[in-house]
This record gives C-alpha cells, structure tokens and sequence, in this order.
C-alpha cells in the first residue's frame, strides 16, 4: 500500500518555522509509524532567497509568494509563521477559504482577527490551530480544548511573557535596576530591539484574550482591556514584595467577577504570593492556572518560547491536522470555544475586586499623610498598611508604601487619579494589585 | 438532520462512574453542539442493583453483568471503572474484541496487562483511552501522546500518589508521626481501610508503568521497578530535609541512564530540592515533570484524584472517542508509543546513579563511626557528609545521618546491607535518594 503522504507549507522561515523543518525531518519515520502518514514539507516561502539557512534544504521548494502556497492546491496544511497582522492575515484567510488546515503560531492575528478566522474556518471548511500562540511549548490549549473538555472555566491566571518574567526575576536575585537588567536581556537576545511588546504587557494582552476565547466563547477586544507593562516596577516595590513574602510577576488575569459574573481580563504587575505556584515560577519561563468547575486547579509549567518549544508546539498541531485529515474529519471545522448561547458580559471596574499596593512619592511636610489618607477614605479605599522608610534629614520627599483592604478596581484607579492631582503628590503613584489566591 | 447519538456504557458505578453519569448529563448540550453527536450513557453495570446513587436515573439501564456492556452491538464506548484486574480485564477484552473503544482510569490494568490490551485493541479495531489512569484530572496522558509528540522524553519525574504526599506534607508542616497522620488520613477517607496500595508505592508504581511506556513504547514488569513506600520515614528524615533545603517526596523517577542510554523505573522516598517545583508541591496534590528533547521541561501540577477530578479525565476520554467514532478514524487502532523499533533496554543497578541519604542507628561506643566509615569505603560509597547529634548521657545507641557523593544503586544497596548485618548497627537502615536537579 503506497503510503498516504500529508503536504505541509511552511510561510515563514525564520527561528521557528526552521525549528519546525529540522524537527518534522528528523523524526519523520517515526512520525509516519504512528500517522499511517508520511508528512512532508513541500514548500516554505521565504522574504530573500538567497538568505542562509541553518538546515539544508531542496531550494526548488522556495518561494516569495506566501499567498501561492495557502491557495497551492497540493498543501494540506498551512504553517503560518511569518508573524504580523497584515500579510500573514491574507494568507491565513486565502488558506482558510480553501479549506486548508491552518497552523499559526501568531498571537497578535488570533487577538485581533480571532472572529474573522474562525468565520472563514468554518465557511470554507477549514481549520486554524494555534497552539504555539500562548506558552510556547507547555500544550496549555490542547488542555483547555480537550483535558478538561467538560469543565467550564471561573478563571485563568498565566505568566504569559518570558522576557517580562525573566527581568522580573534577575530585579528580584540581583537588586539591580528594571533599565540594567532590559539592556542586558536585549544583548542576550532575550528580548527584541524593539521590547515594548514584551514589558508593555501588549504580548501577554493578546495571549490571555486568545485564552478567554477558549475559556468562555468571547473575543475580547484589546482596548477593553487594562495592560500595564513592567517599566514602572522599582526596587522599592520589590524591596517589599521580598519582606512580606510576595514576588512581583507579569500576571495575566482571566476571571469572571463573582457578584456579577461578567468575564474581565487584566494584564498587571502583581504581587503573587510566594506559597502560591505561580509565585515561584522564575526565569524565562511561562505558567497557566486554570480553575475548572469539575476538575479544580490545574497548573502548566514550562518555557515559553525559543525556537525548539515553539516548533514542538506547531508540530502538534501538524500532527493533529494530519490525524483530521486522515481519518476524514477535516473539512468539519470543529469551534475549540464552548457556544455559551447568550454571550458572557465584560465587567466594569465597579466590579472587580482587589486588594492593592500603592507607591507614591510625597513631601516630607506635616499633615501629607493625613491628607493622603483622606483622599483615599473619599473614594472608599481601605488602608491595610502604610510604611514610609525613614528619610535623610535634607529630603524634601518620602517614599509612601500603602497597601489596602478588598477595594473595586473603579475605587482605586479613582483614588490614584485623585492622589497624581495633589500638589502634595510628586509624579504618577504606582499601583498593583495583590493576589494571595487564598479563596 | 437527526443528531447521531454515541453511546456510552458504564461498567462500574462508584464515585468515579456517577461522577463521569453527572457531568455527562449536565453538560450534554454543551458537547452536542461542539461535536455534532450526543454522548449518551444508554447502560450501567452495578454489583447491587438496589444501593442507593448520588444520582436520578432510568433504572432499565442498570444490569448486572457488566461483560454483556462490553459485547453490546449498540454500544459505542465501555467506560471500564470497576478497578481490580480480574472482572475489569475480562470486559476490556471482549469490548476491544468486538472494535469497541474502552476508556479506563485502571493503572493497575494497564500496568499489568497494557501489552495484551493493546495487542487486542490492534486485533479487534478498537482502541484503549486512558488519561484517568495517571494523575487523575491532569492531562498529562494527552499532554505526552499528542502536545509533545515530536520529542523523545528524557526522564520524567512524578509525584504520583495524592495520599502519600498528603501524609508526608502533613509529617512536614505538623512534626507529626507517619502513623498518626496515616490514621487521620484514614478518618478524613484521604486513605483506603487497606492502605497498602497508596503508601507502599504500588499505586505509584502503576503509574509509572504506564508513563513509561507512553515516552518508551516498553512494558516494564512491575517486579523490574524499585519499589519503597513512605511507612519508614521518620521525623529525623524530615527535620534533615527541612535543614538543608530539601522535602521529602514519595518520587516516581522514569530515566534513562547518561552512559549506558539504558531505562529505568524507581518509586522512592526522595530528598527533592526545594528549589525545584516538585519539591513544592503539597498536599493531596500530585505533579509530573517531563523533559522532552525539542521543548525542554514542562511540568503539570493539579488534583490526582477525586471523584469530579478523575471524571473529568474519563469524559476527556469520551469526548475524543466521540470525535474518532464522528469523523471515522475510529477503526483504526493507533498505538500512542513511539515503536523505537529496538526496544530500549533496562538498566542495571551498576548503571544508575545518585546521592544518597542514608539514616541508620548505631551503638554508642568508641570506633563506630569508623567501622562504619570503612564499610562505605569498601563498597566505594563516598562519604558527604556525617551528622550525630548529641545523645542523652545514659543512651546506648544515636542516629546517624549519613550523605553520599554520587554512587550506583548498586554500591549503595550494598553498603546499606553490609551496614545491616553489621553488629554495631541496629536495625535497618533507612536510605532515599537526593535529587538536586540541579543537572
């Protein structure tokens, strides 16, 4: 019997769509042992030819037209790997309206054209697989969309940024600055030249609405959602994270409030505890926690991007679509999102619940504290704690440490706001929320 | 369009099977809108039909003889949880026989009888799902089988055994001893009445068994594995363990040797690095750590047992039988091991490697500590450390605490049993291996 061969495109040859032809090469024998299929890389579309690569290849496969290969009626599977929201969007579409399987490891397309795809998946009964979108290696979708199938979801906290955790966590071991620690992670390559995607939280944002996607049916949009990155955290906040058990993380939040149940997401520096899992989860690496109503907590932990984790990533989804098409159930698509019927509602910062730190700069002058204090009594925030360090006998301000009682989210950014607008205040406070994940 | 029905037949209905009949129902809807089927339970076997369940349900459906569940023709899948390996090994086969897919959350079935099984199920056209059977509701199973497909796996390590880690988390936190613990752990229904299978590691043992063959595609014999439970930790262990920065963790280790690329399997008491995740992860909870060539580490942690939390992985199970019976792949039979085509040897005690504890009691006489110096030396077990603490003026004998530098499983058994038989020793000593991870 002459064995059944599946035809994969590669549109993107860079770090991971290189990983992904090494790896699907070497291990193809033993691939097809258990597919009944040999799959094959037939063609991959590159920006410059004459670039070297680090793998040998048949160069007759190469061309600069990835749009040819998602029409290319030989290809069964597409690998969108080009990453960006424009060209890699025709592509995924025309690949999709031909009833190709789709595999794309591109975060930002799902996040922003999540609903488009999925419409074109199903209209030309195509597929879009995505995997490597969020957690690089950990197989944390295939978990939500097949483990723990039956459950439904109260939330998701994730450790989505690699880069963000990685700075976090030499800020943390070595005491040195969020600036110092930025340029050393560019000059190891851990972060691109351009950084903002990563400690902007702008990364973490489109992974956890990909996850929201699959937890509870709804595309939310990017702008309904609070993203503050890492450039703010000091050695102050994380003098005191230290001192009071906590470590600070790039905390992608995915919840739904309890009095209201309405879906909210947050992507915030946080103050995790360190008894909690996700408080120890250092370095480069990613880490989901997800709530099920059946199975309860389960956690995934692993690293979260590089060439070989997120190429390990995509040839899952090269397998799964092989397996489809294989056995014949290719051309269903299959929605990965429980359809809830009546769509789940955003929250509103009136219904998002806290507690808090707050950091603000003040003048060393009599009655600011009481002051301070009573702005936050007007708009309802109530003091946990307040440490302000001794200052040297010139200073002309003080460095207020305040951390608050189960507050509305509303309640504080209200508060900071009022606090930036005193003339006693010197510069923007800086706020995060605290998570002890008692409850 | 009349909605296919697939149809589900329980044998077994305990906690696990009435948890798997309640979710199943509850969220019927939901799974017939995302897979295009309804996964109905048409047939329930029971020993009594007359107890009483936590559930309502139409009592036509029971029988009594589950083997006639097994050769229905108008069952789809036989979810196989009545436990044991006599009954439960005679409806596996004759389910697998007819083509059927049988999904079971029995470790002990598929550790003793995987190879037969999966023979039967490549015969009869059916198929074996079994991601209940390790970890409970952490899809760990699906997460080897299907998100890293493409990696060889390394080693796994595994905290296997709720129970067990609930005793020794409690020993931890309370100074409490085993027995105590065990008896309240008992009370609190955390432990079987007979408790042998938890706490003696053969629960964990199974497990491993299985894990093993997943990343080998080798059965290995349960007699093959060193097996030792948790009944002989003392509170002298812990307080070591807590002094130096380690827990004690009852740890499955499936590895293969660095020099000889040998498998091996061992369930021991383990000093795990508390720095290392595994080491932090308490309570009931179990976690596996995996290392795969092309992704590197990635870890799972969540409930390993538990009605909802083993139901959870059954109905994973159900679901992915519904999408093969659905899309038609379901006839042919995929085994989910590597077929390495030479199978992967096991090692030999001389070939595995690792630091030791070892805690013995010796008289309290002159010349002691070098006898039992020289007998480690003899077996070429070198010393790392020693510590004897300060014995009360009338005692006769005191504790020592030995570490070693790196040695084999086979010097170390050897040393420990010269030690044994030594009349200056009293007692057996007591050993576990120290696992830093730091490699």
């Amino acid at each position: 019997m002459s064995e059944r061969v599946i035809k994969v495109g590669l549109c993107g040859f860079g770090v991971v769509g290189q990983g992904v032809f090494n790896h699907l090469r070497k291990r193809e024998k033993l691939l097809s042992d258990q597919l009944g299929a040999r799959v094959e890389v037939a063609r991959i579309a590159v920006r410059d030819t004459s670039k070297k690569r680090d793998f040998e290849f048949d160069a007759s496969m190469l061309t600069t037209d990835p749009v040819s290969i998602a029409s290319d009626p030989e290809i069964d599977v597409v690998c969108e790997l080009m990453g960006g929201t424009g060209l890699a969007l025709e592509v995924t579409l025309a690949a999709l309206k031909a009833g190709k399987i789709v595999v794309t490891a591109n975060k930002a397309l799902i996040c922003d054209h999540g609903e488009r795809l999925f419409t074109a998946a199903k209209e030309g009964g195509g597929q879009i697989l995505f995997e490597a979108s969020v957690a690089g290696g950990i197989p944390v979708i295939k978990a939500i969309k097949d483990g723990l199938v039956i459950n439904r979801f109260s939330s998701i906290y994730g450790i989505l940024n690699g880069t963000c955790n990685y700075i976090l966590t030499r800020m943390t071991n070595e005491g040195a600055s969020y600036e110092k620690i930025l340029e050393e992670a560019k000059a190891l390559g851990y972060s691109e030249a351009d950084e903002s995607l990563d400690v902007d939280g702008i990364d973490s944002a489109h992974k956890a609405v990909v996850l929201a996607y699959l937890a509870y049916g709804r595309w939310v949009p990017y702008k309904d959602i609070l993203v503050q990155g890492i450039a703010e955290v000091t050695q102050e906040d994380i003098a005191f994270a230290k001192e009071n058990g906590y470590a600070i993380k790039l905390l992608a939040v995915i919840d739904v409030a309890h009095a209201s149940g309405k879906l909210y997401i947050s992507i915030l520096p946080t103050l995790v505890s360190k008894k909690y899992v996700l408080g120890s989860v250092d370095g480069v690496h990613n880490a989901v926690s997800i709530h099920g109503d059946v199975v309860g907590e389960t956690v995934y932990i692993g690293p979260g991007a590089g060439r070989d984790a997120t190429a390990s990533a995509v040839i899952a989804d090269v397998v799964d679509a092989t397996k489809l098409i294989v056995n014949g159930g290719a051309g269903r698509f299959v929605d990965p999102a429980p359809r809830n019927g009546d769509q789940i509602e955003l929250a509103e910062p009136e219904e998002i619940e806290s507690r808090y730190y707050v950091r603000l700069e003040v003048a060393d002058k009599p009655g600011v504290m009481a002051e301070v204090a009573s702005m936050l009594a007007k708009n309802e925030v109530s003091l946990a704690s307040v440490t302000q360090k001794e200052v040297e006998e010139n200073a002309t301000s003080a460095t207020l440490i305040i951390t608050t009682h189960y507050t509305t989210e509303k309640a504080i950014l209200e508060a900071v706001k009022a606090l930036e607008e005193s003339s006693s205040v010197k510069g923007k406070p800086f706020t995060m929320p605290i998570s002890s994940f008692e409850d």
